[in-house]
């Protein structure tokens, strides 16, 4: 085993996942992202991973803690954006939602917390978004499926907070700023929210001392209207 | 095709299911009952069908629609209480309860839906539970799923009401008054909901005029704490 | 005594109030308005009373109670709508809207709830806002106020439920058509809430059988976007 | 002018009150606190000042900036606890305690927030509590006053942060561990929130990047059921 506690990011894209790496690395942490394997690079720093596939993150976790050890901070971060009326959302979209954002964490939080619990304790993390807390007229398949992850988060940390583990939901209410985004959005960066300032957030509440922990902590860039 | 105006309550077990049918039926409605096929009795006025399924689903409102029009009130009342820690809970009953209870009402909305908006409008309602509001330690997989419904709810709201459709979410905060409840948890009749009290929340509801369109309603007996 | 029961409405302004009278005279109630003095016409069911002032209050419904017996159901109704910049708007206007909203309710409260604890209940109904559960950019003191009297609402609701008395809070979620909001807004009917059947709500809301009790129900014209 | 920022932390009371005075000054503020006259000791660093008074605080917090120029952070901080069921929670206390919990953050937030904007921005960060949210039994004068504060901060985000104004209410949803909560809820340490982490996340939150601002964050023990 190695002497650095472990961290985990599930859904490791190039924009907040890659800074969420690089944030527990540089606190000291052996970070490792989980990213789906088609896209999984040749990063060292990275396992390839298909986290709705419960036999397949069961196998990464345990190989991950046969190393490591349980892990002491987890992020739940996978996103799959799917925006339209009901008639142009089909079925399957709707339930690929579901399955790489909400099912995932399910699978991940089986994965790891009865391991953190015994081994005494972390953080584990997840990422919401606006329409975590409003269903938005184009959003059936997205609200649906982050009302469902924040609904789990809940149950996690009444769950789990008994037992040192700290749970809590972040709600990114913005665009995070990634070459996609500028591209897709047209927006100013400082109309966008900055990878490396979400992810200090999540450093921060990972390490919150026991007497004040947050459950939910909403960002926006200060431009945004809510 | 029928005179009557068309209801359709998907989730027609024998406790507020059966109550629902009744009482659109006793206002007119030609109500049928939309039930998993193992359950699926010789009642004339319930057709089996397993909500998850799209094709089986779109095949019988399509046969419903062909003889009675499309619908003008719809409600969506499955249910699929899974209670327990999450090392009790499986990754499979993680998914039936979100199957059941989330992926069935957007099966159920693209089937509806887009008739009833062509058709000039209508009510689609929802129940809700405590769980829809409040993620509890045991209810990983209820509260998720209840927590999905919600965010689904709130989105086809926003997107049909423009279109004549009154959608609307009622919160059951406490135990339905069936024989299974009165075996399960013991408690006088007093302390738990009657069906047909419900279902006449249902009713009105589905019937407020368009001034005053209600999207969230709860309801709970009045010796219930919450 | 006389036979019928009485019913308290609070707030009695030529709109909502008046249909609130209306409607409850129609159920078979004795229906009186409390309506600030200089308001207070030659109406034989209302009587002029300064809602923030408790000695005048107690007065009033003492000498109401005296005739009538406790009140079997109460509606506090009064609105001051305040709007604009923080710097447009005075403390006097900020301690007024919550005097005229909050305290009066709390005064009202006073005054009713344990005269009709004692006498077995009845029902206890509320007026709120869309800036009872959002406080917009125009709206400290407005919102400040029905965020106030929402508070006091749900905590009485948890005192006196079990006392048999219902309480809850309808939230009014657009604007009332009344001559005045013609005038001031422009705007088509169709897009208004009706007095009428707004006041239909809060009847149905203090019959509601003790089985199916609402707390909270939000109320919008089916066009107004939320 | 002294060269260092102005920090204004109302409601210094010896608990967090003080520890976020301690907190800013560390940080390199020129931390101020503000309280009422009866308790002002001996401290240099506090205001004596009753702060529902407009004219009072006024007067203060321009001597204030004309030494200090206008404050960089700002803190609302002031409790005032009233428990008990109604009829023993009487109109003055329901008063005072909306006056100093509530109507002092609109006198506070006239002082300071157009002088702010003016000088280009900075934080005004509010205390919270479970009451912000939930209105529990015997808490209706306690809960009405903070869902008052909840939503004046609300509206004050909205207006201010286009003037470079953070705005953020902060939730303490538990007990502060102070010499006074020892004797008075028998509790261990361990089970209540220590001052000085309040104050670091005060500390952090008036210090969040323009692209990660939180609006609302919730702290408690991690031994805290909620």
């Amino acid at each position: 085993m190695t002497a650095k506690p472990l961290a985990i990011i599930a859904g490791a894209g190039p924009g907040l996942g890659a800074m969420l790496i690089q944030r527990f690395a540089a606190g000291g942490y052996h970070a490792v992202g989980l990213r789906r394997a088609a896209d999984a690079a040749a990063e060292s720093n990275v396992v390839a991973v298909d986290l709705s596939r419960p036999a397949d993150v069961e196998a990464s976790i345990a190989d991950l803690v046969s190393h490591h050890g349980a892990p002491k901070g987890v992020v739940h971060n996978p996103s799959r954006l799917v925006i339209g009326p009901l008639a142009h959302t089909s079925l399957d979209q709707f339930e690929a939602c579901w399955r790489d954002m909400a099912f995932s964490a399910a699978v991940l939080a089986h994965a790891v917390l009865p391991r953190m619990a015994e081994a005494g304790g972390g953080a584990f993390l997840v990422s919401g978004a606006t329409a975590s807390l409003r269903g938005g007229a184009r959003f059936s398949a997205f609200a649906s499926a982050k009302f469902a992850l924040r609904g789990l988060t809940q149950s996690l940390a009444r769950e789990f907070q008994p037992h040192s583990i700290h749970v809590a939901h972040i709600i990114l209410d913005g665009i995070i700023d990634t070459a996609t985004s500028r591209a897709l959005h047209g927006l100013a960066p400082a109309r966008m929210m900055s990878p490396d300032d979400i992810a200090e957030t999540f450093w921060q509440t990972a390490h919150q001392p026991r007497s004040t922990w947050s459950h939910e902590i909403d960002l926006r860039p200060s431009s945004e209207t809510f």
